[in-house]
């Protein structure tokens, strides 16, 4: 069965390490939703968080041939209990008859105005996909001019290092 | 002067164009501080933010080669005083005597508590580049078990759509 799952990684700061990891991806046909990446704790090092789609053979392929790749210090399969965010900034069209719909909208998902005029509103919501999700499609009926997403990031819960442990 | 960037593209989902698009930036060794990338309003594009760091020179070239590359559709370089977020998980290593602090800390950064035990608390916290950072180095000085960032998303202000004028 073709299913969503998060791939987290630890790599060095090399020129070419993204590079390597997306290219991999491509060139095998592995589907990626999403890619976030950003310092990590230790500034040698960049954690890398991949969203991708596919069944078991597809997940185990993942991350064995990521963990082939130079520069990759640490692949992990993320379980889907896991703490998963990504956020979300949209732009959307306003008018004097929806405006007070929207602000609802906005607020029953705890979205922070970014900006606004007589006829836009920006805002940024967060939490797990299926929620951000569920906003764009609402705010969709009203029309969305522009939209950007970060991707998910992910870490385990409990107070291991989900990265180190393997 | 080198100092940071954010660019905005709108690419076509196909495979091997985020490939291409950290294999341009590596083989020319432009220094990329993050790069995200996540679903777009219409189903057969993503946007993807990158942020780098360099002088006007850097700046116009990775404008132009990426312009340059085969289905990438718009590229935007964003100014300063556009709306600019990412957010962070990070967990941090908790003891009875710090444990207020540790609380103090996250709430004054109006960060929000995913998972908590005894000996650990993760949190979410998001805003500008800075804020993030500064919540960083305050919580690296109880310890940090592991971070995860989303690296940066931008969008312009104002009612129009910032990638689609260029």
């Amino acid at each position: 069965m073709s299913e969503r799952f998060v791939v987290g990684l630890v790599v060095k700061n090399r020129f070419g390490v993204l590079s390597r990891i997306s290219g991999l991806m491509s060139k095998r046909a592995f589907n990626i939703d999403s890619i976030a990446s950003g310092a990590s704790p230790q500034a040698e090092f960049t954690r890398v968080t991949i969203v991708a789609r596919g069944d078991d053979y597809v997940k185990d392929q993942v991350v064995k041939q990521l963990r082939k790749l130079v520069d990759v210090k640490e692949v992990h399969l993320f379980k889907n209990e896991e703490i998963s965010i990504e956020h979300a900034l949209v732009k959307i069209r306003v008018n004097e008859e929806n405006k007070q719909s929207i602000n609802q909208l906005i607020s029953d998902y705890s979205g922070k105005i970014m900006d606004f005029s007589c006829d836009h509103v920006t805002t940024e919501v967060s939490g797990d996909t299926a929620k951000v999700e569920r906003f764009i499609e609402r705010a969709g009926d009203f029309g969305i001019v522009e939209m950007c997403r970060s991707g998910v990031i992910t870490m385990a819960r409990g107070a291991e290092n989900s990265l180190s442990e393997r």
